[in-house]
């Protein structure tokens, strides 16, 4: 079969890579209809990831059919169209019963990572019983597809963590794919302010489309923040970026008694001021997602609350799979957000 | 009245004072009982909290009885037995009308810091209502007295944010008052091991003493917590301490999913290694009591379940506060934890 | 003053009424500029409510301006545009300092009950630091005059306590103000379905205008849920309606794991069917609202996510009341849902 | 190999059985070591659970050692010690993945049910990765052998669900084993008052024995409750019989604020005084185990918080078992809470 395969630091492929088997009767062999092009790709690519082999197929995020099922797997039956979360689940560990599955001891991030991944025809996915989604006859591929990881990301990492309420005024640093899933599925919970820090001005354009109610740069928030909330400060701040200063602007703009969830994926420490935050009552949270809310998020979509097509800004077909990246590392230039490979 | 005055940095004296009297409806006069010396108060009198002006009674925790009543004040009447939370909440702000207390928009840490305090013979206690609880009959006034403040913070800050349940393994960094105070109320919960860490032997005994299962120095934890969690980590792990290797240490012992509850007054920042904490799914929190459980705390008192008078290491009377605090600064050489001074 | 006054069993008169005066140092009186007609109202004049004394002004639910402020009120002064929740709360019995101003032991429902309510010029609202809230400049009177009674029921007695969450099947018995109070903020939580049972087809109608996505009878309620959930039930269950039958339906429609919101108020008895319900872990809540979710309303009323004045029906001067409340009572032929009165 | 086995309404007979083999890949085979016959047994035997087929092997509470396991079992090996559920979890339904393992649309209780139990040398464990546990060397069969079923019933369906807490006082509506566990395992949260409801006196001293601060009968308790609280009731009560008027009672000696947690199986409906319950604000919850909390509270039996062997009264061979229900049925008598039989 033809996959994208990460050939060491700085190298992609599309070329033959040999069809996946099943190797576990837990596993299952999907053949992918969608998938799409993550950040952590491209962090992957630039050699960032050391668990990364060469000769690995990249991409953790994909919808598909099922053509073959390990003897275990009860879920699924061959041809279901299901979506693979971006988390391999085993299902009994302690973190997985206690809904834990970013925490997996057995699986975790796998796909494209340790494993092949899903930016090719086929793809093994090891767990499938905690870890594949059939997709309802009613949604497309396309609507469901960043279910697999970045709504899900968002939505539980940012929004359910940062416990996002009706009339809550929030702050989401970022408006890459991360933040701007966080933005959209926020807005499930009614909140009042919801406002979206950027450098980048077309980024914060697309932010105020997909619904957030104010969109400025990281100089102007402190301000709008305090002339919002008469100077007491956002009920809850998201952090999607993972650089230290995004992190310490999501520590400084919350309120006592309100929430800093981060979501951003960190290479170095940040500075944490206890001095000011010590007796300030807040609550700070970090995690990965379990994808246990795919089910809840895919009838927010079918009632047309959440669309994550929005967030579509190329679409292309495996075999384009190069181009696709390329696009999609010159985001700034091509305003692109979520690059769509079909097969 | 006599009365133990801050007069300015380095300085404090036992001297006549002015009778505080009643400054508004919601105000009481009580008659001091009991006081005792706080950490804060050592930090007060190294002039560390500018706050604090030259002239201001010290102290804000104490039993007593009603003198003087305010006229809408409806909880208590005058010669009730009463112990005064350190926190005096107005009831009515945004804060308190959601149990945060602590972050009282009117009130908050005000005696013996912004008004007078306690360690007199009488003290004006604000927004009586909601900041002074009866001492039920069976109770003496040495039972209940370190609810005002450090039974409070180790429970409402320490044992309630950090979740302890049953059968968890739970780290307390800091065998202070307040570390010893978080000791004490974690067992109400039954955890399974509680670890606590100082560098001082004879705070490490103590610890044992009051229910610790564990006492060991900042080197040997990271060791004890593997082997007592198969290598997974602390299941909560509570700061008591207030420097930054402190918070780091207690940030590094916690597992995946745990929580990391701050106690500890900061006084600068500490380095919050997100590279290796955000796909942990942690929870950290800081805070100030409010004085809400005071009730539950007192009801556990009666059951012989929580004793806090286990911290009593000297007794005096009021008239001989400046030798307590001499003994009280001296704690590495006296062994003092708490010093409880009686009129 | 002219008020409304419950003149004995079925008989009221709006007539001169003498002006309220300042009892307590806790009180306040208001003007009022709007109140409106609660069913409760036509249960007291049934004489359904025994504690109801003849001579007592109507009324619990009014907006207004305060004219004179008790010596120990702080957060309204004269001239405030001010709303009045319809549970008066001490703020510091054990209820009130958790939240449960309902259960309060000193206030409480007071309001038209046991002291002189609000369908009047003037009223003495008690207990005013936790009890008035006041009206932001951008909303008008008639935007939030719901919020001091059956926004707040529907809101924290039903969609609170019954958990309402994104994607959720939610059905909600009687579609009367309470019901459709429900109805309308269940929305701020984007459930999947939101279906409204009542057997009269012109509320079935209002129903769906206020955002319900189904509207059916009590008959085929049980086959529509099926159908939505497979079989299994809805997540939520809110009865709204107060009688047995009602709450019976509720209890029968919920899956395995789902909450039962009673906010009905009865005057009977229900069938338990716990050889049904002791396996499938239901939680089943009671409740008063507390007022305390008023702001947090208000901020979703500002951003137009809540609209209360949908369900005004007629409007009419507080000297038309004696009309106003005969069309209340024979809604079925009017069409009457809320009746807002002026001054 | 030999097995105690239901023959029909009325009757068991200790006969031959044949040796269980692995019929799915999610299956075990263990030796049985230890079990104990259950309330739920006697009930099977009088023809009260239809589902129990003549010639079905009795028994859902056991230990023992894992003799044969099916390819997807990952968790345990040939040769552990264990524990089995009494629920057979799936493990990836919608409601395994949200922690509810009683509710499990594929598994549940199955032993000595819908399959063969295990009061028998050998049984087969279905799913066993989310329902078998292993024992720690450092705890005999004895120890943890309650775990499976009445000390996991007590803990999660009584104390978590009611949400006992330090200081409450709580009041457990039945002393029979389930009741007793219940009371047990809430002493892991400290109440102040544990307060054992039963007409039996025998049991109102096990109770005491067990832990219970005061024991009375049904005449009594709403008198004690009344003094205990000042009139107000109980922070939770328990319902652990499973007739209509134990409940009844637990849902009036609960206070305002208060929760009412139903463990008992119960053949009919229950009054449910909704004219009294509507406003006070109480929940009310219903439920099966999960067993997820088997390795919290073998936790707590390690520390020796716990200790279910104190409800041991008999303890005999397998072979001896039809003797052991004899006695067991007999328990007014007898005094038989639990009878353990030992291969």
């Amino acid at each position: 079969m033809k996959a994208l395969v990460y050939t060491g630091p700085g190298a992609i492929e599309y070329r033959e890579h040999p069809m996946p088997t099943l190797d576990a009767d837990t596993d299952i062999i999907m053949k992918i209809t969608h998938s799409t092009i993550c950040g952590t790709d491209l962090h992957i690519i630039k050699g960032g990831v050391p668990t990364v082999q060469p000769g690995t197929v990249l991409g953790h995020e994909a919808t598909g059919v099922v053509t073959e099922i390990g003897a275990s797997v009860r879920n699924v039956k061959v041809g279901d169209r299901i979506i693979a979360s971006c988390v391999s689940a085993c299902g009994y560990c302690r973190f997985c019963v206690s809904g834990m599955y970013g925490q997996c001891l057995n699986g975790g991030w796998a796909l494209g990572n340790t494993i092949d991944g899903v930016q090719a025809e086929y793809a093994r996915i090891p767990f499938a019983r905690n870890s594949v989604y059939k997709i309802p006859d009613t949604l497309s591929d396309e609507q469901v597809l960043f279910l697999t990881d970045i709504l899900a990301t968002g939505y539980e990492v940012g929004v359910l963590k940062g416990q996002v309420r009706p009339g809550d005024t929030v702050v989401i640093v970022g408006a890459g794919p991360v933040g701007l899933s966080a933005t959209l599925t926020a807005q499930l919970f009614s909140p009042r302010n919801l406002v979206v820090v950027d450098r980048v001005a077309s980024r914060r354009e697309v932010a105020l489309k997909l619904g957030a109610t104010h969109a400025v740069d990281e100089h102007e928030v402190a301000g709008l923040v305090a002339q919002l909330t008469d100077g007491l400060g956002a009920d809850v701040t998201i952090e999607a970026v993972g650089f230290p200063d995004a992190f310490e602007l999501a520590a400084d703009l919350v309120r006592s008694g309100g929430r800093i969830a981060n979501i951003g994926v960190h290479e170095g420490p940040a500075t944490l001021h206890l001095e000011k935050l010590w007796a300030k009552q807040v609550t700070i949270t970090t995690g990965i997602p379990s994808g246990l809310t795919i089910p809840e998020l895919m009838n927010s979509i079918s009632t047309g609350a959440l669309d994550g097509t929005k967030m579509i800004t190329h679409r292309m077909t495996l075999d384009e799979t190069e181009a696709g990246y390329d696009i999609f590392k010159r985001s700034a230039e091509t305003g692109a957000l979520k690059v769509v490979l079909t097969n």
